[in-house]
């Protein structure tokens, strides 16, 4: 087999074979195909597109280039979730406790990244004393235990992946629906999970800002699972504005408490639910969406998810207290109001926006070097949709610095302020089977 | 300036400015840019073309990426000739003594690459003493004395080409009219001459199999010399059988001797004329084409095309006796005829699988290091339209191994007999301005 042919059948928009393929990953993992044939390859994909089975040969080809991680000690049936990413995404720590409490078992394996804010494991480590290396034989044993447990990924997970990621970056071939589903499913595919539910956002502040490409992206998605035998399903959810009002690290784990005490955050309580509902029934806890939606919704209201989370977070050594007395994980030293400069009604609220201002303040990573700031973040005071007048605040930002001008700056450019009434966002826009 | 950006430039089919093109070509030849965004770039040019303008800008910057040769101590307008290539093309040796007949100065600088049979040097070099090393000083000195000089390509042009080539070669976007034109436009450019007459091959033989790529071809070629000031004219010819009767490096040399001793060799002579006049009007010796021909046709006649062969042998140190007796010329020790199996008409024959015969007998180089054998080859006893009996011989093979049976294969499976009369191909299908 020769890289040229495949690249030519490829250009000439032809199926490439499960082998073709398997040939091309290998062959670029071990480094015996170069980047430069890759990289002609990956641009005929962007062009050509692939199909429905050439995608789940890749998603497969990338799994098998590294480890995989055996879940199958833990009881039950495991069930993952992948958000695409969002700011003030901080349903993983509702919907965990809450499955949890149906008796699902949670194993999540996350990592840092970059990005406006910390990950999952940044925003758990803002509780102090919280541990997330927790060895092979600690995580299952908790999962197993508490239904619950997050750990940093260990392991060489599709390494097939974070090479051709690295390349997509440097040759302008990121944006292609079959490698980005490939990409995301193979890192899925790895961790082990008998199924998956998807969280695609779409709008200003995801990494589709189309409806229609969100769809694209998690059908192309939910495909791949099922060709490669895992249960699947895609929510496709907005972010055309931050999820939530809490946009940093502890101040997430703030408002995903006080959602896990019975607050109505109206759209983080309703994203979890919904994902939460999803996992439930894949798991064959329920037999309906329906019936799963009420037991789910009773157990935020009756403080069982909480509990699981206060276990989940004494189990990993994190401080107790924190989560008892929310006001004391840590914090900034100034709290800095945005104020609206004329009166209206929120038409947009540019969330990629609101994300770089919570960098520019400390709350995320712009290099693997940087460390983060858990005590700042942005309070949001007023959402799509909302009334406003002028002098009252739009956020709130947390600050170190007494004058974070360039946070304001973008925190002020995000929102457009309109003179007639908006109407609020829709949250889920569709459910993929 | 980043290149990535360059590649999502035209990957989203905006056209590239002059700055980016020199910006990557530049960089490429430097090796600051690497392998792996050049094809993908390639690829996203495969896919989306280029602008006439960007086509112009990209011949520049690899004419620019090394030296050009300087011609203007050759007194008169230099017009070059190129071919794309085919099987039994000996146009030059006719073509280059008779413009040279008629005052117009021919300095052929050349190269010898990979090929079914040798190039311009090899055949030369199967005269005995033929010298193509000529210095700068005395290549000058040849063609202002005998108007005609032949040279084995000295100095660095065109390096971005090269390299460019070479990547094109194995990630799959060598055909891709944009960049092949600019290819071949580019030395020719770096190589000096004043005009340039381009020979476009069309047929089973040549690199562009139908008339419309070749056609998209030479008038790309043609808009890029015009766009960098040089006058350009495309002759399309056909090569969907070998052009003459001898393929190979000495009976190629003999066969295009005796067309300059006025021999009949109907398509040959004929291209040679047509070339021929253009590059003479182009020189501006002649006002109207036409003209041009009848002059040229009688230099044929009279001789006077081939005495300037003839001193030009001599001067570059060949001998003058083999031009003088042909059969001194090398030749091989057996001769072979491969007979009609059955009787009809010569519907087709395979330029390519003439060519490929031709270098099993050792005509041609398919590595570098290969040698070349002068005096082997084949000469066609039959072409397209003529009629053949069984037991006739189709072709005689002149090899050094008494039973060449991979070229006899070739031979038979290149001839295709029908039993209805055939009609003779059209040579020249279209000049292009």
């Amino acid at each position: 087999m020769r890289m040229v042919d495949i690249i030519t059948k490829k250009r000439n928009n032809e199926e490439l074979s499960e082998q073709e393929i398997q040939y091309f990953v290998e062959g670029y993992t071990k480094e015996t195909i170069p980047d430069y044939q890759v990289s002609a390859l990956l641009m005929a994909i962007y062009f050509n597109g692939m199909t429905e089975l050439e995608t789940a040969n890749l998603t497969r080809a990338m799994v098998e280039s590294g480890e995989t991680i055996d879940l199958s000690k833990i009881q039950g049936h495991k069930v993952d979730k992948h958000s695409t990413g969002g700011v003030g995404d901080k349903t993983t720590f509702v919907v965990g406790p809450l499955v949890a409490s149906v008796g699902v078992p949670v194993a999540k394996m996350s990592g840092r990244g970059l990005g406006h804010t910390g990950g999952t494991l940044d925003k758990l480590e803002s509780i102090k004393g919280f541990d997330i290396e927790l060895s092979k034989q600690a995580f299952i044993h908790h999962v197993n235990k508490y239904r619950l447990a997050v750990a940093g990924q260990s392991g060489n997970l599709a390494p097939a992946d974070k090479k051709l990621y690295a390349l997509r970056d440097v040759t302008a071939t990121v944006d292609s629906i079959p490698l980005i589903a490939s990409s995301i499913m193979s890192k899925k595919l790895a961790s082990g999970a008998d199924s998956i539910v998807l969280d695609v956002k779409t709008g200003s502040g995801a990494f589709m800002k189309t409806l229609q490409d969100s769809e694209a992206l998690a059908s192309e998605m939910v495909k791949i699972g099922q060709n490669l035998n895992r249960n699947t399903i895609a929510v496709i959810s907005d972010m055309n504005q931050p999820l939530g009002f809490e946009v940093g690290n502890a101040n997430e784990v703030k408002e995903a408490v006080e959602v896990l005490q019975g607050k109505r955050v109206n759209d983080l309580r309703e994203l979890a639910l919904e994902i939460g509902s999803h996992m439930a029934v894949l798991a064959e806890v329920f037999e309906t969406y329906e019936k799963a939606y009420q037991v789910l919704e009773n157990n935020l209201d009756n403080g069982r998810a909480f509990a699981i989370f206060r276990d989940f977070v004494k189990a990993q050594g994190g401080s107790v207290e924190m989560i008892d007395d929310l006001s004391k994980l840590p914090t900034a030293s100034h709290h800095i109001e945005v104020k609206a400069t004329e009166e209206g009604y929120i038409e947009e609220i540019d969330a990629e926006s609101i994300g770089i201002a919570a960098m520019f303040l400390g709350a995320g990573r712009a290099t693997k070097e940087d460390k983060i700031n858990y005590g700042v973040g942005i309070t949001l005071k007023k959402k799509i949709g909302d009334q406003v007048k002028i002098g009252e605040p739009l956020v709130v930002l947390h600050s170190d610095d007494p004058s974070p001008n360039d946070s304001i700056q973008k925190v002020m450019q995000s929102y457009k302020i309109s003179s007639t009434i908006t109407e609020k966002k829709q949250l889920i826009y569709k459910v993929i089977y």
